[in-house]
């Protein structure tokens, strides 16, 4: 009976779920989000496609770890989020709204030293030629919009992507080209800096 | 002896440079820098790869060389804002400060077809590995604080800095990866979305 199970599709061991993320990355990267399956993900590393939902999920959560981020930006700013006071109290600071709050869990998350390597290489593969189709159809419909609404904002659709351009360029800034003032400052002087963008964005007024 | 050489690959002449240029400018859009090749370069413009190396020496010089051609950004930023109205009579209007007049001049260079695919290709090579050093050595004091100069703003080391994670931010939505809705907006809709955010950092009270 083994000697079947050798002969047919892998099963399931620690070396499998590595060849599939092998696998989503080429296909992601080729195809897009959009235009990569479950069923074509499993069939490049030569596994059945109930075992990549076995060990991934959905399509979503898929594609999540094949951008091999450190970590699932949706549960930990989620959970950074949970614990940061949201300075309701003090109507007064500018850094007490959510674009504060937001900044405060990005930070946290961008300035730990065990996570920003795997950040930055994200970023560097959503800016690659070919990028572009993972951030519109993976980055902002699973991560961005829904990390909106987790915030309680109002036509996510429309307002994540101008808080997206600020913090894209933050992020930049910041952690990728090491650009001064932005590259050196505090954490709390970028939250006071770019607080007030992001309240605007998130909850302000537009055209 | 011209018999021969008409035959073979094109030996120096003017109009060579500037084939070699327009080549090098398509690979470096399409490829960004790392993706690019003086080999390549060279068999787009059908000359010979040691011809490339005489005219533009390494690859670095050549992507310079790419950049200068189509485009100074003092030079077309200064002439497009001297053409600007300053919208001084207008306080109401919030697209009418040094803000929206710094955007509606960078949107007229990016928005031109002739210069977008080299900026794209400038961006790109700014966010690679290696790129740092070209924005703090290059783009910072050659580029962006003479520009806050030519604006008449104060302390243009330290604000600046702050207009370019906004408006890189915008560009690489824009163009690069064409983020929704702000790749989509008219330029009076971007203008209008972004210059308060710009004028902030521009001349408005920062912590």
């Amino acid at each position: 009976m083994s000697e079947t199970r050798a002969r047919g599709r892998r099963r399931g061991s620690p070396d499998t779920r590595a060849l599939i993320l092998d696998a989503a990355r080429e296909r992601f990267a080729a195809g897009g989000f959009a235009g990569t399956t479950i069923r074509a993900v499993a069939q490049q590393a030569g596994v059945d496609p109930a075992l990549v939902h076995h060990y991934f999920g959905t399509k979503d959560e898929l594609f999540v770890a094949s951008l091999a981020l450190p970590v699932d930006p949706r549960v930990v700013l989620a959970e950074r989020l949970a614990v940061l006071p949201d300075g309701g109290g003090e109507p007064d600071d500018p850094a007490g709204g959510p674009g504060g709050r937001m900044l405060r869990a990005i930070l946290s998350v961008w300035d730990d030293p065990e996570l920003q390597p795997g950040l930055v290489a994200a970023v560097r593969r959503f800016l690659e030629p070919g990028g572009e189709e993972l951030v519109r159809s993976g980055f902002v419909p699973v991560v961005l919009v829904p990390l909106g609404e987790l915030l309680g904002v109002e036509e996510p659709e429309r307002r994540m992507p101008l808080v997206a351009t600020q913090v894209f360029g933050l992020v930049i800034g910041r952690y990728l080209v090491g650009l001064d003032p932005v590259a050196g400052m505090p954490a709390d002087e970028v939250v006071a800096t770019f607080a007030p963008t992001l309240d605007r964005y998130l909850v302000g007024d537009l055209p």
